[in-house]
């Protein structure tokens, strides 16, 4: 049980206590939606949820006690304070920072520990029942790309494709949208982090769609980027250096790599088009209850690659004014190479509309 | 201009520099949808912006001077140290805690304050070109609660419901939904964050629909609760108790009012009715860039209201395997008392399906 490997993982440790915040950390220990704040002692935990969600938490959660406090920090501080000794160490992964300094004001002999990997390294590794809900939710995010393909034609505005794209993947499961859809076109999308807005797209516009759906509390990720009409020399040319560099990194991702050779392969395809100083973010980042989780695909990361990840392969070259090529697939680290939890074509021919 | 007028406070405050976190702050401040951190010293401010959205803020900033990082807070910390000094005293609205701590252990003689008031005594009260956007997210939620009615009904599933919610507020104009929804149908009904599932909704039931839009950043926020078929007479009466404290509330909501006074008298009615204990959480909070801000309208809050501020008032009865009922709007407070920004109706006739 996930629960009582984190309890042997905190007495490992050394540690006489340790504070787990964050709704997705409390939803994978104790299947409670209702966040709070998870506290393990001597064995035991305990999850302190807010009044109001205190009645469904009772009925979600089976692993550990469930209290309830009055909503606010203040009642969550008085709840757990009383837990706490002089001179201990505590351990967490991350708090609020109010809470932090209520709790370091309050027990100047404690010691408070960041150890959020003790987390990480469990939910970093995907369990086969977590992977039959992320490949649900690719598949509802390939449908949403679907309709994208569907709603984008010169005149429509770009939150009017992105109205189809959540009508689509929540319609077929979803219970949201995994972030704030991108649907950036024309100059905007030389802007990796766009979003949406009433914008007309035009005639020859690349159009960057980056969408993603939540499926039972399972996140997933996927990118496209259409052109409208055909597409001119340059336009294709970045298209395909950009899926060159997603495919070769695509390659190379397994087991025992450094994920930051994965980053590396990819800018040096596009570096030896000389198009390196336009990919200005990093290759990926884990998926899962959160769309941003470890492992990070990245120049500085320590990160190696696992059975069981689940990251995005995401390349992108960004022109100001002219603009900008993403592709991003969500894919499973396997003993072999991958499996594509998203599915959608990539070839230019796909993407013309 | 608002950034000036922060630069103020902070020079009245006496503050050597102030660093501003929050993507919703420095879109406030600074037009910037690309987060980061905005430092204020000597009067003059810098934006901190991730490298990936460095080209974005560009073209948005017009108030201050935009610097930009590498992705990832190591970055973010080396760009920023170089300018504390030993020894000053530097103020904070939020900062995430890794960076607080780095910030702590490298500059042993700063003194790090928290003063988020200094922001949010500006944000609460909303101006004009504020209040046009308001209204029309507001205006945006309508027409999902009208989508709402019309999709509701027996054998439909509760994503099923939340589709048609997203597909009118984005196709309308909303470049994504404020929150996640909430469509929570029958014993569901009793959990105030209850979300979206895959259960089927039964003749019968109350079903609590709680949604909202993004409109131009700004969010807004409403909730009824429907009743599928013919009430049952308690059904009927929680459901008059709620709608009656939602109303005696809001009667008394203006500025001056202090906000606990709101809250303790949509309260005494429930509780005259004997369904105090069934009202688990508080009546209300401010909305703008954020869907919870303040002021808080709960029995401990200290806020007064004032002109200006944008606020809830979404009493709740909530009775657990029973199910629940909560009616909210999302009103400004104007000098003789609110502007109902969001409009649906709520008399019983109206939620009867």
């Amino acid at each position: 049980m996930r629960l009582e490997r984190l309890i042997k993982g905190v007495e490992e440790e050394g540690l006489d206590a340790y504070l787990v915040h964050g709704s997705a950390n409390i939803y994978y220990l104790t299947s409670s939606t209702g966040g709070g704040l998870l506290l393990i002692r001597e064995g035991e935990a305990t999850l302190y949820t807010p009044g109001l969600n205190y009645p469904m938490a009772l009925e979600q959660v089976e692993v550990c006690e469930v209290s309830s406090y009055p909503r606010g920090e203040e009642g969550l501080f008085k709840a757990i304070s009383g837990r706490l000794r002089e001179g201990e160490s505590v351990g967490y992964n991350t708090l609020p920072l109010s809470l932090y300094r209520r709790l370091r004001e309050a027990f100047e002999g404690v010691e408070l520990r960041e150890r959020s990997e003790l987390i990480w390294r469990m939910r970093r590794v995907k369990e086969e029942g977590e992977l039959e809900l992320m490949r649900r939710a690719g598949r509802l995010a390939d449908l949403g790309m679907e309709a994208a393909r569907e709603a984008l034609r010169q005149g429509v505005r770009e939150h009017e494709v992105a109205a189809e794209i959540a009508h689509v993947m929540m319609r077929e499961g979803a219970e949201g949208l995994a972030f704030q859809p991108i649907v950036a076109s024309g100059y905007r999308s030389a802007y990796p982090h766009g979003g949406v807005t009433d914008k007309r797209i035009e005639q020859g516009e690349l159009v960057v769609v980056d969408i993603g759906a939540t499926y039972k509390e399972y996140r997933s990720d996927i990118t496209r980027t259409f052109i409208v009409g055909k597409p001119s020399q340059r336009q294709e040319r970045i298209y395909n250096v950009v899926l060159e560099a997603h495919l070769k990194a695509m390659e190379t991702l397994k087991p025992g790599v450094e994920a930051r050779e994965a980053d590396d392969i990819a800018r040096r395809v596009i570096s030896e088009a000389e198009l390196g100083e336009y990919f200005i973010h990093s290759l990926g980042h884990g998926v899962g209850l959160e769309v941003h989780e470890p492992p990070t695909l990245s120049e500085r990361s320590e990160d190696v690659l696992e059975r069981g990840n689940v990251v995005t392969d995401e390349p992108g070259v960004y022109i100001p004014r002219f603009g900008g090529v993403r592709i991003e697939d969500m894919v499973l680290i396997t003993d072999s190479g991958v499996e594509r939890l998203t599915r959608f074509e990539k070839d230019l021919d796909a993407v013309m509309i």
